[in-house]
């Protein structure tokens, strides 16, 4: 951390300043310059409160030179962290295609749909049972029936199951659910976080619309700070001033993240583009970026889904996608 | 609501939307043109799934015509709602100034600034017990402890408190909480906003940092649904690429929210900029333009606050801004 | 500006960037810290160039301290620069209203509107001449005589004018317009600010919609290292996903800019909306925000304007707005 | 288009708005609802001004159905128009590497860099003689004496050559440049787009950092509208509020664009991310969506770059590149 002092600040707070830090354990030392001073901060600073060094009448400006997340980084972490849901991994080379409709509606499309991704080569299947939706007159998933679908579909097929929870009392619900998923609304619902950190289930944790990528390390933070390592991050789209894409896929986050942490990382080409015609080109790109996994809506009948249909595949169209992928993966980068 | 049909779409097809349209109460008008076909929907549409009709193969586009809230429609309910916390009115005229420290920290601290911004003419008072902060390694509030603190400021001082929910478990706490604030982090915790919509309690619902005014209006919709329609919004500022402040403060909210809804709207100038000097010439900027409160943070030692501390003003400070901002409220633009 | 190495950099390597530094001019002080070793600079560091040290294998990081302008800046130039045009003053306690057609259409009209906003209180007359236009099959403007129409306005009123250049071959054109307008498309067309950089016209320079304000005080920049110093910022919206709005005016930006910078600043609320019910309230709060002037669009007849009719006012509407905005002028924050 | 008129809207208005309209040979069709009426206009309807009807006292809102662009746009044009570079062909199937140092420095570097760049399989050599900085005080470019070295490089090696316009005034130099690139920051200066439409020469045109798809494709409208149809569009990342990478790639826009207009497009990672360890990810990616290019930013010694040195490749490094591109071209979306 480097603390830029205004011109001309007060000797005495600048020294207590100064004693405070190494109250805390960390050195300084410091470099005059015409018109600033500069203090650097030298131990382990990701305990230090920004917020408060920022506030002192003689601060200009503070500056982190250490990222602020520990448990996700991969500086104290160098190999990859592989996530194995139920003996299927994630990560550290090994990639996964889960698949499966936006929202469980019944039996037999929950069933159909699961035995379809999964002759076509994916290695779980998603399905939403609770769905967070802008209005309150949308249909708002088949909830713990959903999730007992789901279990039928995982029993028939042996495919692992990731649904979105969207509310901790919902939690025991989730017992037999292989991987929790946190939404991007929720990407910030920092008490959420800290219960399912509490849990030891993988949690595919969703980046929030407008969140830059140390948030979404940070809000890891908070899932691995309560001893679950099992974190998997999904890019799904941010929000920015194009209207032909629902949102705009920040593809570039597979590379920067792989570099800044070892989790794993899975991409949603659907919910980023909300286009099924833009799914396959960029489930290839994010294979080809690297990501250790995708993460693609499949549904039976997209014309009648009740919700997301626009961005659903049809079972032949995932098939095909599913065979591009499996030809660039070699290819992919690392 | 506009369906705009694809060329030849099919029209066995197209009969079908009509009919079910039609058991839907909605009344269709057909406009053939040269390249497309339009569809217009006539009666209420307000409970119709647009992105089911976006799904249907022989569908080129929907657009909305009417807006998809109903109960914070100032169509539906011309007059201006006036939320009436304990005796302090806001909306409908009503102007007040909320203010206070981010967090509660001591009994001292909150009691000493309630007695400050009451004398210079604030209305009701903020504090942070329960605080969403981006790193699980920060301070994150008094909790239940802050809770009774400011309710000992209330006793002190007769104003009213307003104060963050995280976490529905806690509502029981906040049960002599006056105002229960939702943050931005927050705005679509859907199933937090529904539990509230089941209370009575005034909601300060803040705009999240990349919702659009119609997302904010419709997390609003939510609370509303459930009976409760002291709804309280408040803009405090999006995220863009500008990094001299905090936030965007996106002050024409409140002239275009005042056209949509018939809902009070204060403007949180602290948060949206995030630093003390840019606070007042922007509350005075949102009072003018017409908001029924702005909300401000104070301390006693904004030096020491142990967040938020480089926005929050000094009593003498925020003694300024009241001044300024009861001067310029006879010019507001309503 | 600090340098960050990276960890283990090659010592000679550094031992070089400093030689280099120094034969510059510039001074360096080392921090050694446990993982990273920072390298302050000091001196005048406003030529050197950031990609270049950023570049550097041993390099992690490099950040400014100091800002990268300095014509612009209020650090070297204290006292408000006063932009004086042809009598009329604006900056440094003076405020003015520019008024006047999106574009200019006919004689009558211009000299018209010219009338009205004088009586009104206007100080200066603005008319498009060249009109930027997303389309090639939109009106582009009367060109060459729409200047004329705007010079025989200004012989009918005595108000100076203002209008903007596309082109610099167009300059000689402009040789009695009294400020040249650089519209927000072209705030980076670096060439033709470096050819008024030449002239001592005044210039109103509008911020891009994606510029930062850091980026629009480099333009600035651009102009005053040719030697003219007459520069007026123009906030007018930025780009964002809000789409009830045209753009997003960032209010902030005018105490943001009376910190950073002594040029006057005005906030041109038209376009900035887009649409005419919320140029008023904007208009007071920009004035309040400590604007030293607005620009405001009016129409004779709005509902016919062949451009940006949606955002114009009648002369009617606008002389409302002129008392509200001189009312509450008194009360500007500085 | 579709004009939706407010709720009692003048009725001789509405008349005279439709007899307008079919004076332009538009045809009208009336649906008339509980709360709105909707006009829909059929026929040709891009040079119909949208604001000009939007500013109408009777309208509520005009919403487009077809596009506004025209000789871009794919649903006239099926086919993949292929532009012939010198005889290096870009679109319609054929696919070419870009590449080469951001800024000409010295005979012997592009000399050099260009050898490199033909030997790992590039078809175009690009350089910057022209550079848009964001500071008057950084390196501008070699100027007139960057296009005769590239030209010398041409000589050598026999690949085309792509450099950057700021000026108009600039184009005699331009005569032996085989390609004109339109910076990011010209997209939209409107004059010199017109004048590059009287040449025939191969434009590429960079996508603005807060441009719309639509408005690239009006850009390119420009152009081709002066009868140039040789228009290569490139997209290059676009601004967010993201701070890893220096844009946001949105990679999206290759199938987008690819549906929506028949020009070729290339994506360039260099510009885009802002790191070369981000290049080659993007680069592979890009392809496998479908690109017709790509662009790359290769220096012989990145660590002594006069600009953009951290995202250039060393020769080694585009050549591992160039090997990732070729081998996964086979696999690309189309």
């Amino acid at each position: 951390m480097v603390v830029i002092l205004k011109p001309n600040a007060d000797k005495e707070q600048v020294e207590n300043l100064k004693q405070w830090l190494q109250s805390l354990g960390i050195e300084t030392h410091m470099s005059v310059g015409m018109t600033h001073t500069i203090i650097g901060l030298i131990g382990d600073t990701s305990n230090v409160d920004m917020d408060l060094i920022q506030s002192l009448d003689i601060v200009e400006n503070v500056q982190r030179i250490q990222e602020p997340f520990k448990n996700a980084n991969r500086k104290f972490h160098q190999d990859d962290t592989i996530v194995d849901v139920a003996g299927v991994k994630i990560g550290g080379g090994n990639f996964q295609i889960i698949a499966g409709p936006c929202s469980v509606e019944t039996e037999e499309q929950i069933c159909y749909v699961a035995e379809c991704v999964k002759k076509s080569g994916a290695g779980l299947l998603r399905g939403g049972a609770f769905k967070p939706r802008t209005s309150p007159y949308s249909f708002q998933g088949l909830k713990a029936e959903g999730i007992q679908l789901l279990l039928e579909a995982k029993r028939n097929t042996g495919l692992p199951i990731v649904s979105e929870i969207m509310n901790i009392s919902h939690l025991p619900l989730f017992e037999d659910v292989d991987v929790i998923q946190v939404g991007a609304r929720n990407m910030q619902n920092f008490d959420l976080l800290k219960e399912l950190g509490m849990t030891r289930k993988p949690i595919l944790l969703k980046r929030g619309l407008a969140n830059t990528l140390q948030e979404l390390l940070m809000s890891a933070e908070y899932i691995m700070a309560g001893g679950n390592e099992n974190v998997i991050l999904c890019e799904r789209g941010i929000r920015t001033f194009e209207t032909y894409t629902r949102n705009t896929l920040d593809l570039s986050a597979v590379p920067v993240l792989r570099r800044l942490t070892h989790l794993p990382i899975v991409v949603d080409p659907s919910h980023a583009t909300g286009y099924s015609y833009l799914v396959k080109p960029m489930a290839l790109a994010a294979t080809v970026a690297g990501a250790d996994g995708i993460m693609v809506e499949v549904h039976n009948d997209p014309a009648h889904a009740l919700c997301d249909g626009p961005q659903s595949l049809t079972p032949e169209a995932f098939d095909q996608l599913a065979k591009g992928v499996f030809a660039v993966r070699p290819f992919a980068c690392r």
